[in-house]
C-alpha cells in the first residue's frame, strides 16, 4: 500500500482530495496545520474528516504565522464580505497568506521523509482564486524539484517525491460532485474564513460565497448552516 | 537600506552570517525558529545576538516538529557523542531533521514577502556536514526558483527573492576568523545539540566537537564553557 501524506484542512478541497487519495488505494497520513488562523474551528473538522476516512494517522502541527501576519487570516486585517464573483476571481485577496503553501508543503515533506511516503496530496486549485501564485502547476513542479534536491531520500535516489493536486483544474461544483461520487460527507467540512464563536459559517466571506455557489451549481444541498 | 531576513539560531554560522549581512549594509530582520529542538537554550542566545547586532526586529516563530520526529534533535533518539572527524564528516547523521531547512526557508520567505525584503541570509555550510542534502548550492538555487514562482511579489515581478549563503564553502575556522574580523562576540553564541539544564555545552556532540576544532584551527580561544 502506498503511503501518502494528505494536507487536510477540513474544507471541501482537502476533504475531497483525501477521498481521491483513498480511492487510489493509498494509506492515509493526514497532516493538519494549526497556523494561528482565524478559523481554527476547521482543525476540529479535520479531526472528524480524518476519522471518517479511517486515516492511518493524523497529526496537527502548529506553526505560529501570527508572528508574521500580513494576511486577514492571521492578523487583525478584516476579512472582506459580500464581494461579487468578479471581485473574488481577480487579483490576490487580503486572505492570501504569504508563502503559506510553501510552509505547508515543507512540513508535509518533512513528515513524508520520516514515514517513508513518496506522495503528498494537496488540494490546490487555480479556478476559484486565479490570483494565488502558490496554487499554480508550475509552482508545484518547482516545489517537487526542490524537494528531491533537499531531502536525504531524494538525493540518495530512494524516493522521488511527488505532489499530487487532483483538483487543480476543477470548478467547485465539479469537486463537490467528485466528492459525492466517492462518498464524502460534506456535513463534516468547514469553509468559512470568519466563523462565529460556535463555529457557524458567516455566509459572506469569499470562502462561504464560493462554497454556496459550488453547491448550487452542483445541484446538491449544502449540509452546512450559515449565519446569513 | 536593503532589508534582509536573517535565519538566526544563535550558533556560530548564523551569527557570522548576520555579521556579514550587516557589513553589506542590510537592515536586519532576525528570524529564530523554535522547532521543539533539544537545544532550546539557543533561542535565548539568538535574542542576545540579535540585540548585539541592533537588528531592526527579531521574531521567534514556533513550529512543533516534535509532532513529526525522525531526528535526534526533535525526538528521544540519542544524540551521538565523541564521534571521530571521519564519522562526523561522512553520511547523514541522526541529528538531521528531515526537510528542516525547507521549513525554515519557507517561513523566512513568508516574512520576507510581508516586510518587503528580497534577500534571505542563511548560514548553510557544506564543509562540516558534507552529507546534508539541504545545505547544497543546487538545493538553494531550486528553493529560489520555487520562491519566485510561489509568491505574489515573485510572480508580479516586484521582487526577485534570493537566498544568500556566504559561508557555504568555508571551513569552521575560516568562519570564525571572518566573524572575529567583523567584531562578532562568540561568547553570545551556542552550538551544543545536547546541553545540560543550565545550558552548559556537553563538549561531546558533533556540534561541540566541530566548534572546538574550529576554534583550535583558527588559533582563537573559544569563550564558551564545556561540561567536558
Amino acid at each position: 500500500m502506498n503511503r501518502a501524506v494528505v494536507l487536510l484542512s477540513g474544507g471541501i478541497d482537502s476533504t475531497t482530495t483525501m477521498a481521491i487519495a483513498k480511492s487510489e488505494g493509498c494509506e492515509l497520513y493526514a497532516l493538519t496545520i494549526d497556523y494561528g488562523q482565524r478559523h481554527v474551528h476547521e482543525i476540529e473538522k479535520a479531526r472528524l474528516v480524518s476519522k471518517f476516512f479511517n486515516a492511518k494517522k493524523q497529526i496537527v502541527v502548529s506553526v505560529n504565522l501570527r508572528e508574521i501576519g500580513g494576511s486577514a487570516l492571521t492578523s487583525s486585517i478584516e476579512v472582506p464580505a459580500n464581494r461579487t464573483q468578479e471581485e473574488i476571481s481577480h487579483g490576490i485577496p487580503v486572505t492570501y497568506v504569504p508563502a503559506r503553501n510553501t510552509i505547508f508543503l515543507a512540513i508535509a515533506l518533512s513528515w513524508a521523509e520520516v514515514i517513508d511516503a513518496d506522495t503528498i496530496f494537496f488540494g490546490a486549485n487555480v479556478v476559484d482564486y486565479s490570483g494565488y501564485p502558490d496554487c499554480r502547476p508550475e509552482y508545484i513542479r518547482a516545489f517537487e524539484s526542490m524537494a528531491n534536491l533537499g531531502t536525504r531520500k531524494g538525493v540518495e535516489g530512494l524516493t522521488e517525491f511527488s505532489v499530487k493536486t487532483p483538483l487543480i483544474n476543477m470548478t467547485k461544483a465539479e469537486i463537490i460532485l467528485k466528492g459525492i461520487e466517492l462518498g464524502v460527507d460534506y456535513s463534516l467540512t468547514h469553509s468559512c474564513y470568519d466563523p462565529g464563536e460556535a463555529g457557524i459559517a458567516c455566509g459572506r466571506c469569499d470562502s462561504c460565497l464560493i462554497r454556496k455557489k459550488g453547491f448550487i451549481e452542483a445541484g446538491i444541498t449544502d449540509p452546512v448552516r450559515y449565519a446569513l
